[in-house]
């Protein structure tokens, strides 16, 4: 179920290989109409589509603000509202992140523990991949948000990779205990006193490099860290295409070598990686990125089920608890 | 001339590799004597090379206080007080960062326009590279700081690129006005009225494709974005031999594309970007990471000795007082 923003064609697309590859998924999609049949009739013949209209949509440059108090019927409220009363099991959308984090949020609430949601997303490592939160939700985080990203971000690794203890870092300038804000430093000795399996300051090579499965930052550093990384990526990929293709002999190798390019690039590619979770509501939120093609989006929509079959949700709120009762104990009044 | 704090004999490989790429380098080593006479013998013989001998050196964990304070006769303090007394044009330091900046600016003192000095350092882009400051010198930047080290990076682009108006963006988490904390919005404004050629937010993946030629941010986002992309290059190029030495197919190309993966990996080998310069200094100050070998070593050399022989510091120092007259003509109050 999906309010996307991008081409709706790139949507259709996304559903169709979705649907393609999990016979248990079934889909409704929010939008116009109209718009959406045509574009459903040349890619997908499922009686596991439904279709639900909704006559606004919220722009890409349209402020959080603007589209909570008047965007009532776009398609990423409706899509919240089928979410939040239980019609469908997720939501995922390839809107404006800031317009989607408003709107689930007055829509589906944060959870008990959480004063603001964050977005999580995996990305490559050698061998596997690391998570990272928070990816933009929140400017200029508190260390008790940091705090707060680092519970949900352990519970979702648990649940999602069934690791008992993900090891957690605190994206830091340093690793030395002298680095950093007073919000890092503070953040620092919430988590280790927090009873996450919390290894200390992390460094922007780190996020790679297998030290941690978890990395906890507030959303500036994320988003700048994940963008780079994004871009990077794509700069590395473009310039191995163009070495190899610089004369004959080079052309020769990139033929033999082709299956091995091709894999690094699925490696490596952030299509792959596309769909970030929407963390500390009471329902699953997926964003897709805004500018991406159809099998981008259906690795959003793999997410979104992964997390809604394994109850995310649920595990996150009773971890929350949990945590809470064992801090509560460690430190009575 | 350099204090390092890294191994003698990678500073001495270092210094070996420079001498010969510039005849006419010379270059003053500062430490312990007999220690740096031993590295050296076997490296290099050359009259072009001085040494003069401190007691002391300045810990990788030691508070900058306390190196300001307890470490008079450090290697590093005794190699900046040569720069400050005219004795030698620059100073190359792998050593302690924060302890670098602290005495930097204690025995320098800062240009009269400038209020904390900055790190800037280039990237490699698909053609050329990109510069970008501030990336570790300031954590917590305000508005005013972030003006300075646009109008800084803008004169040492022009200076040391021959590029009069290098354009100017500001590392954001987004591109619409709206995004961003308070200081980041309050720099825009500024930016916009500096007569830097300034266009405005970008995004950690446009450091990579060309949009500017000039990021600036502050030393927490910088340092994250900067350290994000080493890391993240060496997985790619540890990845790609991995793919490579697949099997016997894949060993076959890769020494048939060997040249390729060659010039790819010199392209993006962080140790051929070494050499980060602190900006706003009465002084030419490099920075050479702290865990790196002889070659790496030497590009921090190189940068060195190109800053000294453009006279950097004094088209700064030019450029900010310009910028000052035509700001105060353009206000006046």
């Amino acid at each position: 179920m999906m309010g996307g923003d991008q081409g709706i064609d790139v949507t259709a697309s996304g559903v169709c290989l979705a649907l393609n590859r999990h016979p248990d998924l079934s889909c409704t999609l929010v939008g116009d109409e109209p718009q959406i049949r045509t574009a459903l009739k040349s890619v997908v013949d499922s009686d596991r589509v439904d279709i639900v209209h909704s006559s606004e949509s919220v722009g890409m440059h349209e402020s959080p603000a603007s589209a909570l108090r008047f965007k009532k019927d776009s398609s990423m409220r409706v899509a919240l509202n089928l979410l939040g009363s239980g019609e469908v099991d997720a939501c995922v959308s390839a809107g404006n992140t800031g317009a989607l984090v408003a709107t689930a949020r007055f829509v589906l609430k944060t959870l008990s523990e959480i004063d603001r949601p964050a977005i999580i997303s995996t990305l490559p490592r050698t061998h596997g991949h690391v998570y990272m939160l928070d990816l933009g939700a929140n400017i200029d985080s508190a260390a008790e948000l940091l705090m707060q990203f680092a519970l949900m971000g352990e519970s979702m690794v648990r649940t999602l990779e069934g690791i008992d203890h993900p090891s957690v870092g605190l994206l830091n300038v340093g690793s030395e205990e002298i680095k950093g804000s007073e919000v890092i430093k503070s953040a620092n000795e919430l988590l280790k006193e927090s009873g996450v399996n919390y290894v200390g300051y992390v460094e922007g090579n780190d996020i790679f490099n297998g030290s941690v499965q978890l990395v906890v930052t507030d959303g500036f550093a994320g988003n700048i860290a994940l963008k780079t990384s994004e871009g990077l990526a794509q700069m590395l990929i473009q310039v191995i295409r163009e070495e190899f293709g610089r004369g004959l002999l080079t052309r020769i190798a990139a033929l033999i070598a082709a299956p091995v390019l091709r894999s690094f690039k699925n490696r490596f590619d952030h299509r792959t990686y596309n769909g970030a979770v929407l963390l500390g509501l009471n329902g699953t939120v997926v964003k897709s990125h805004g500018n991406v093609d159809g099998l981008a989006f259906s690795h959003a929509i793999d997410t979104a089920r992964l997390a809604a079959q394994k109850d995310l949700v649920g595990h996150i709120r009773h971890d929350l608890e949990a945590s809470r009762v064992s801090l509560a104990k460690a430190a009575p009044l």
